[in-house]
């Protein structure tokens, strides 16, 4: 275990103990999708060094690909400057989007287009 | 203005009026920073196609990069799957962090280093 726990120290989650975490391929590089974690969620992704974030619509730890199998290795987590957002790189088995596309932002084909 | 407005219809603001913002760079494919928009600066990006959030330390408007000089310009606006969360891809003119880094997650090294 290189990771260093000490790097996650000073996090500041938001008022309901949340943090948002941007979930990168490390493949890729493609941003797959953004999701929240609690203290919880994040000592079970160092833990497991598979993402596991809090659900806010089922409010339950959610082990993602627990069901669907896609679950994503952990390769690295950032904080950002002032500590209140994480990035987390991953190796993700499978596709990241419930709908079943590579990313989150996949579907959404047509806010894609070049804005200038 | 090939940008399709329509495109971004339905997005959900949270409770404050704000939905987060993933910003990456089209040139690295790095994160370079999470900012939060709500409806008025959203607007504004796409009027100015450069990046306006709500700061929500100082509870105004930010134009990115306004006194810095470091702005970044918008190429392609994403909402994710369930509409909440916006992927900003841009071409940015000099660092996106306000310590002067890249990114906005490279100043901590310490928690980038390989989990497993």
């Amino acid at each position: 275990m290189i990771f260093d726990s000490n790097s996650l120290e000073g996090l500041k989650f938001n008022q309901d103990g949340l943090i948002p975490a941007v979930v990168q391929s490390v493949a890729s590089n493609k941003v797959l999708m953004l999701a929240w974690m609690n203290e919880q969620s994040l000592a079970l992704t160092l833990e497991t060094r598979e993402t596991v974030f809090w659900s806010r619509s089922r409010q339950q730890l959610w082990h993602k690909g627990a069901t669907s199998g896609n679950t994503q290795r952990v390769v690295t987590i950032t904080k950002d400057c002032d500590g209140d957002t994480l990035l987390v790189m991953v190796d993700e088995r499978g596709p990241a989007c419930h709908t079943g596309t590579e990313t989150c932002f996949d579907g959404n084909a047509s806010t894609g287009e070049q804005v200038s």
